[in-house]
């Protein structure tokens, strides 16, 4: 052992990664611990599931990263127990179980799709929180497409070229547009010769009285003008009650018969938390200090989406990328603070704005809270953006590419049904099984 | 219906594809059916399954070439029966079972591997004859070096990381050499920090005294030279007799630890030609006439790796793109022929010669069967006929700067571990079960 702090990250998203980064060629030992071999720029994930883009255009190996720093190590694994009290990890390998020392830890194991407890939209649902879901879900679409062409009966045939998404936040707003052009641009041209009157509907479903909540009302309707201009279908107020795997039902009574439903209507903190061993706030989050420190303890960080930390206002900050990107960076530097036997700095969010896109020269921002853009200004900001903020060259490169690419031919050059997974193979068995009946 | 011809085509590789072609647009319908809705470049499906390209960069999305075309329609499916008599197909779709009647009839299923009725083998290894397998391959090969990285007991991990790939022909040299430089280029440097002595072997077996049988005996060594230059331990007169999930046996005696074991020792073809009814030839091809019918038939033809056609000397044409590609045509321009009242052509290979790549700035050529080229040279003419081979302009754009940066950068970017298929799961259970022994 070399006798230097160690420091273990749970978790290879944004607040994990920075904070490893901000680590690099310090004196201290790193350790960094996710599930996948790659940190996702989640951003952009759902276009990889609309065929826009490569897996691997928007995945980073993450061993690259660390190869360049001798005092940072990686570990693929699941962690599945937190000990405060002997200050170690339990991790699930394929090499078997192991146990991790720390000096200090940083937990920023994010969030998980909330399904809010409902057992038949876990199981029929389309989750986009991972590169897993996102090809799932373009193989699950392509197959429907495919099937759809030689399918007979009009009723059924639409059910399977109707998407729903749920959820107006910009995760909806983006797949849904999405979506839209998948086939507006693709799939009605690709289809045409066999069905002639194959046609696809998406409808994107909010339960609020306006999309964008956290918006100004003028960008709230540009950006729902803007989806509609497009062609997806918006419904507000509405509620899904029911889900089955042929159809959906909503509160009012209107029944949508469709094989896809994407379902971004919320997150909870992923399960660790409950390892902490501390109250949890709303939504399943960690009540931490301004220095990031988990309340009640002096070696236990916990940053990103599941860290609850109150602003000015007293409003806690948004599970937002940036919050956690800084908060990341702020616990490393704390560490490097405290082993230095310097004070800790407390959070300062630098807030530079929100911003989603809809689809081609569509997208809403607000700059800085006072700027609002809307069109086709707010979608070039949105793709620079997006495009700097990717991590790695060539991820920028192909991410560039294949933009200009698809802007170019209006093309969606990613359409490969890969091994279908589990989830989606099940899916077809009970749509084959649906149709039987 | 229209009252034109119909041309059903079973199979979108080489040969089917080519045929569909050259079907476009001219007086008949064309039904091309593939279990994949892409089209695969399978002379770089190795370097999918060595992190080098990205599985849509070899993929061309079949739709995408019949969208220009009202004549040609696209079915995704598996043919289970030909009705050579009531002249008709049965394909097993999403969609339920499908028949389709046809007026010309083209069988291009090609090759599926060859394992030579040995069970084992084919529980253990991994084929490499597809996109997925490409990308099973992939997955397998970094979770096994993520899981070598922890692992303390140095036999299991030097087992971990020992690549064993069997068949000295093209795909095997192509693949173990690409294999070793993605160990020696980049997870050497990966793992450095946490196993030092992390090491991997790639080992080539042949049973034959040579590699590349069909190449002259300078050629032959000049690619075992350059492998062995590479690092790759190539084994002659080595015949596998035994595999078991975690060693292989040579007929030897010796026994080689190892979890991967890429088998490209050998293909059959595909199980349909069964079902055409007629006395099949060595390897299981069809015996056809010079113009690409079926013996004894006037409305079937079989083109590609599954027909049997003697050349000049009484030796069958090799199963080799060009051979496909070019029997593809002439089917069609036969069918075209017929349809027309013209007499049918019949096939005169065009050849240009054989070449085999080994990695970095290796590689063999023998153009026109006249001109012996390696190293360097041979790499560069390999590099050029395959890019300009790729169908589609952003395919060639994506590998052409996939190969630039990897050349550049020494790397291999594409290193994402993505949903394993149950293929791999099974093997990874069987690799846990049997550490735990």
């Amino acid at each position: 052992m070399s006798g230097k702090p160690r420091v273990v990250i749970v978790g290879g998203g944004f607040a994990g990664l920075y904070a490893a980064r901000t680590l690099a060629k310090a004196h201290v030992d790193v350790l960094l611990i996710d599930r996948n071999n790659f940190h996702t720029f989640t951003p952009l994930l759902y276009q990889v599931a609309t065929c826009a883009l490569d897996p691997s255009a928007i995945a980073y190996p993450l061993r690259t990263i660390f190869r360049k720093y001798d005092n940072l190590s990686f570990l693929m694994g699941s962690v599945i127990d937190i000990d405060t009290e002997q200050k170690h990890i339990v991790i699930e390998t394929q090499a078997g179980q192991l146990v991790e020392p720390y000096s200090y830890l940083i937990v920023a194991t994010g969030t998980v799709t909330n399904y809010f407890g409902q057992k038949a939209i876990e199981d029929h649902a389309f989750g986009l929180k991972e590169l897993d879901d996102a090809v799932i879900l373009r193989n699950h679409i392509l197959s429907l497409f495919e099937r759809a062409a030689w399918v007979n009966d009009t009723g059924l045939r639409d059910a399977l070229t109707t998407l729903v998404v749920v959820g107006g936040g910009p995760t909806g707003i983006e797949t849904s547009g999405a979506l839209y052009e998948l086939y507006n641009y693709v799939l009605k041209n690709e289809y045409s010769s066999v069905s002639p009157k194959m046609r696809a509907r998406v409808i994107l479903l909010e339960a609020m009285p306006h999309l964008l909540a956290p918006y100004p009302e003028r960008l709230r309707k540009a950006a729902k003008k803007q989806l509609e201009s497009l062609g997806v279908e918006v419904m507000l107020d509405a509620m899904v009650s029911e889900v089955h795997p042929d159809r959906i039902v909503l509160k009012d009574g209107r029944s949508i018969r469709t094989y896809t439903l994407v379902w971004s209507a919320g997150v909870k903190t992923s399960p660790l938390v409950e390892k902490l061993g501390v109250d949890l706030q709303k939504g399943g989050r960690v009540p931490v200090e301004p220095n990031m420190l988990v309340k009640g303890k002096d070696d236990v960080f916990v940053v990103g989406d599941i860290a609850y930390l109150q602003d000015d206002k007293g409003d806690p900050y948004p599970q937002l990328i940036p919050v956690a990107k800084q908060q990341g960076i702020l616990a490393a530097n704390n560490i490097l603070n405290t082993v230095a036997g310097r004070p800790m700095q407390t959070f300062s969010y630098s807030d530079r704005g929100i911003m989603a896109t809809i689809g081609r020269s569509r997208a809403v921002a607000w700059i800085f809270y006072r700027i609002q853009l809307t069109g086709f200004i707010a979608w070039l900001a949105w793709l620079f953006l997006h495009l700097v903020a990717l991590l790695g060259f060539r991820n920028r490169l192909s991410v560039f590419i294949s933009w200009v690419w698809n802007y170019l031919t209006y093309d969606r050059s990613v359409r490969l049904i890969l091994a279908t997974s589990e989830t989606d193979e099940a899916l077809t068995e009970k749509v084959v099984a649906e149709e039987t009946l």
